[in-house]
């Protein structure tokens, strides 16, 4: 269970208000790779994990975190808003192409929608969507998963970072920054240790016996473009990370196999054919089969 | 520019059709991790990539590659349909459960709109779509993205060998598990040499001057939960995995602030505030400005 | 059936057209609370109604009207772009910041997709969707579903208002405004005509039998925050609006239950587990799973 | 900010496992009504409002309340999925037609993506999103729309009590049922409460003067189709909810307007006109632009 | 506006309820090629349209039919949905496993969210979007879409009624699939009469000043594959379909470019690039920038 | 499978970057009739094609080409976006309206999230779908689909023709405006193929036995609207286009049935009914099945 506490981890109050820039910080709030989405990740993979202890721990102890970053760029956003213009009718774009500019570069549904408040949604708009997590109950993958969206996180909060200069803006990012560092070392570690536990291990699943693939290919480069450099990279040669393969560079595949032919589904489905007299031959078909019914 | 060839990588013919498994399999060619997921992904990382060489080869080099691999799949997914069944008419539930689970099983736009071909969908029949992929022109960030994507894809296509016993579906299967194998290395030593060729270290982006961040909370491991044990994991205490802090343990925040007042926007939101005599003032103001228009 | 007039219920003209505008007025015609969603919505509660009569004749009566005020919007979007400019070749934007803003704050598929003409999207380009409409089978739920989508529709309009200064405009949102107070009042008039035609009442739905809740937790209220006011309203003591229960105040749960073990899948969902030994013994199950295949 | 507990607000563990079951419990975990809508709902209220006191204090106590509920519900499904089949492999169709009945209403997802486990969707696999949630600032509309909520929820628990016969599961939909209760009855004080407070009043929004609507129709009940029993209900006639109207009935509009004439965009838009020889014209219109550009 | 009336255009009855097929029938109310679909489309065309006339008269003409369509398919789902079972409970999979499998195909949502009522949903339970639709502005375009909108549509009716031998069910399929052939003939004539008034012609638009088009590649075939056979047709050699070119056959592209140069954006954007010491030098960059902010 | 050139089929370049113009590329890179649209069209109609030879030669053949103007229009937006500015902080508003209308009027998910790099989206950001695309196996039906996908593609890039002045880029669209002429004549040449070939022909599809439609609706020309001009039309009066029938005029339909009686589904879905003294009853009603239970 879930318990609220009315305050923030970290001071959350802009210098001044800027709608267009209010826009933009939803993008770490709803979008992709927002705080909802790491909140919401964490706390399925909790719900899902198959072990308890210290994994599980992890996953419940930032879970909550992430929750209240959404809850501190939500209440950043509401006050970037608090002066949001409403439109064109009183400042007017030919009077002040500022305002104009404010008012175009803007989340218009922040005024008509949510009354100068925040909303689920990415810098464009698009509502957040379950798809956007990844709890496989693989615990290996899943840090990775949470490694990238940490890395991504990180990537998009320093790009915003230099999208304003409001002092009290750049302080809260300062702040999750600093997070986002301490959660890519965390799940990086976390992959380290499933390793040292013996729980997981390269390739993954590593519980599915490796026999069964077809591991003649398992280890080749096979290059689909006609770049040569990939050549250089120890992808190309040398030995796998995983620690069982050595790899091998190819142009092109090295296996192939002929397209299998055409289906030829029910003629009720009414795909196209080439048998000769098809249509007559086909109605044929379909009568007889009409006729039965 | 890409040209395309009749031929398979490796075979991919069904022993005998499946409408179910089709279904089944259409997660790994139009799920959140499907092929059409990597393709594009990598595609994209190609276009927006900021440097030549081994790293843009390498992306071009596979995203052809998996193509392919959506080409391998649909090829797949249309013969499992060949004989899929139109439905109860004649092949009636009460005569035959067998068939009932079949209808109730497959997908049926498979057959209603398809007509018993693939489609860029998942195995629930959510369409396939571009916020599926990740490419932020960080290639750390990136290739992290892509080992992910190619372990929850094993994990997935691991998960469908056990769902079938046909042995060319289950041969196709362990062909692709064998790429999962070699790009999941590839993807995971691409990171090490970025970090070798002095491009990108951790945290990600590394470019980003870290003592910008406040730095004080860049290691902590804070506790929003209650289960003790994450205190034993190595993003507790010690080393952290970027070389560059000490991790400590902490039971909830370090920092706290209070929560901002609400905020007051234009009485003309009509949002709802306290201020005594509301209706009235609010009112008033409203038609002050109403007035002035 | 449907029968088309190729008339307006009110004039629906602006004095001048205003591409920004037009973006802005799709809100209300193709988004989550616009005019598509009351009029599908409506219609699938005519056609699911399991009654005949005054309820299901006033969902039908009212539905129609609702198509037409999407006819009314959208007619009104075409012509606010009736010069909605191409772009900045000839209308450069260093000569013009005016024109600069009305590009930058238009929606840009209104020109590009629609040849300036209106979409079935909201303010941001989302199109509309079918889950945007509740159409349930239980009216006293449905039509408190309604009375909020005619709020919602009647404050985005009343923001709309403030928006332009345009006459025309405002005198088409003005006759939308009075149409969505006798909405408002009209599905909360069913509501109790509901209750006193003795068909459902609170809580709904009413005829599950009450007693199979567990009564003790129906009318308490539990403070999962740490906000002391809440204690004040009328939900925290006195009597329920259901007439049926006593509120009473609590600060957290008044029930608690452990949280119930990890589970543990079949090993061949290859998700992680903290046997001892795990990868061998995982293996080993599956292996010999699989040599029984 | 929030914290996390591993406890339950109740027990919720199934008595047996049914993996078809799960997917159905997915509705009111993860659809349009489900327990993530009102908590996203309920979190974004507060931290969109405009004053504080006890009605964010309400939205506050709640929404932590609800975030335990999809704790509770994804708890529930990850056990019902414990014994969920791989599939038809060993299980086969024609030796059980239970399992194939299982494997045809199970959720494929649950297995494939999620490995037994929960996920952010609704019981047809369509992701939860943003959209399904309002907080618009107008507080009567938005407690209307949670008290909408509510009831939707608690019609859908109703409905899924009655799919099932495990006593465990039905002892968790009791509890659930119980706090809906609560919850209806709760929003719906609340707006009581805003309109002796005097904050809010029908029509919402209360603060737009009315006057400048068009009030002729504000109250009238417009017949769009031919059943004649609207007629009998008191939005036909008699004093309307608000108290500031009085209701009459009209067969159709009791306005009209003509539809304005078809709108002529720019030529470069390349829509179909009927001016004479218009291919010629146009043509030459463009290339007048063309030649000046 | 819009008028209805409580009648419809074709009994819509069936013999006995079919919860699986009333699953089936959504693809055609809902779905991408469903009856909304057109219903809307024709709509949007109709109030986007730049001419008055026979054209915009035929638009409105069919629109409202659609809308009745709409009607028909929904009415007889929510009849079909009459006996659906609630589930498991009493009609116990183990007992009768025609119960399961109508259990396992239906549609999950049709009982527990419309509690047995039609949705604006399509066969897999994807709602219904705006993005299905089509209306360009140019009717040359859009009268060709709609063309296929209405091929696709029968297709898909074909299938469905296959897929039943309810004679209730096939007598309403019967309908439409005579309406579908109405309207496939309709647009295909206003095709042609759109030429013979001399409103557009190939290729479209037809406006465009086709000498500002690269013609030297307007009618090449290029061959991306290897297969041979495409220079067979009637595309590869002999004259246009427009008159205005003949067709020519190349392996491949007759033109080529070298792919520009990686791009090279803001250091602030955290891209990688391969700058020699690129960390410090960018870093120093961002530091010269940071510093003068 | 598909290769991949690291060249490009025609010049991709622009003269100067413009991130405004780089957003509403992005309509015909992943919008509904984007490049990726097509690209994946062609690609599934391939493998969902029943027949081999030169029809689906046709399709793998320009396929592949389509593959290749997605990576032409993502390098071009690349590039157009390779000075996309950061924000306000020091291109500030107040100072150069000109920078402040770009950043209005630039897609921020280009800068935030892909760090001035190409997005799988349309132009305002919508991520592309699966549902775009259609492939039903039905030749005749998919062609014409094929068709309109190619004029309005056509139309979009004349449209974008005019909102730029920059001939590197009016070159590239200049090329994608010949080879949407190409496309536009192949798709309709196949057309008349598949009849000369005796394959397909109108009504679509024409397998279907004709005399099973209700015939006597097949032809008629139904007016649901009061425009009296479509009565002028090809399709009131005179042959059809399939050769099949006479068109006949009629104000509105030629058919009707009462709308059937509202359903009545197990009382346990708790739905609204009139049933006189209903709570009570239901109420009954259920408990005597729970009993049962």
């Amino acid at each position: 269970m879930y318990f609220h506490k009315q305050e923030l981890q970290f001071k959350s109050t802009p210098d001044k208000p800027d709608a267009v820039y209010a826009r933009k910080l939803q993008e770490v709030l709803g979008g992709q790779y927002g705080e909802i989405s790491v909140a919401m990740q964490y706390a399925f993979q909790g719900w899902n994990m198959h072990l308890p202890g210290k994994y599980r721990d992890l996953v419940f102890g930032i879970g909550a975190e992430e929750f209240g970053h959404v809850e501190m760029l939500a209440t950043m956003i509401a006050q970037l808003l608090e002066k949001a213009p409403l439109g064109i009718t009183e400042d007017a774009v030919q009077d002040d192409p500022t305002v104009a500019a404010v008012v175009g570069g803007m989340d218009v549904q922040h005024a008509i929608v949510a009354g100068a408040g925040a909303r689920p949604v990415d810098s464009n708009g698009n509502p957040w969507q379950g798809s956007f997590i990844t709890a496989s109950g693989n615990l290996y993958a899943d840090f990775i998963a949470n490694a990238n969206a940490e890395m991504q996180g990180r990537v998009q909060v320093a790009r915003l970072y230099h999208m304003t200069d409001d002092a009290g803006v750049r302080d809260l990012l300062a702040f999750l920054l600093a997070r986002d560092t301490m959660h890519q070392n965390q799940w990086l570690r976390a992959v380290e240790e499933l390793k040292a536990d013996g729980l997981e291990s390269l390739p993954v699943p590593s519980n599915f016996p490796q026999k069964k693939e077809h591991t003649e290919v398992s280890y080749q480069y096979l290059n689909f473009s006609d770049g040569q450099q990939a050549k250089d990279g120890g992808w190309a040669s040398g030995p796998s990370v995983d620690g069982k393969g050595e790899h091998s560079y190819h142009e092109g595949p090295t296996t192939s196999a002929p397209m299998p032919p055409p289906t030829r589904p029910d003629a009720r489905y009414y795909g196209t054919t080439d048998l000769p007299n098809t249509v007559e031959k086909i109605a044929g078909t379909v009568q007889d089969k009409l006729h039965r019914e």
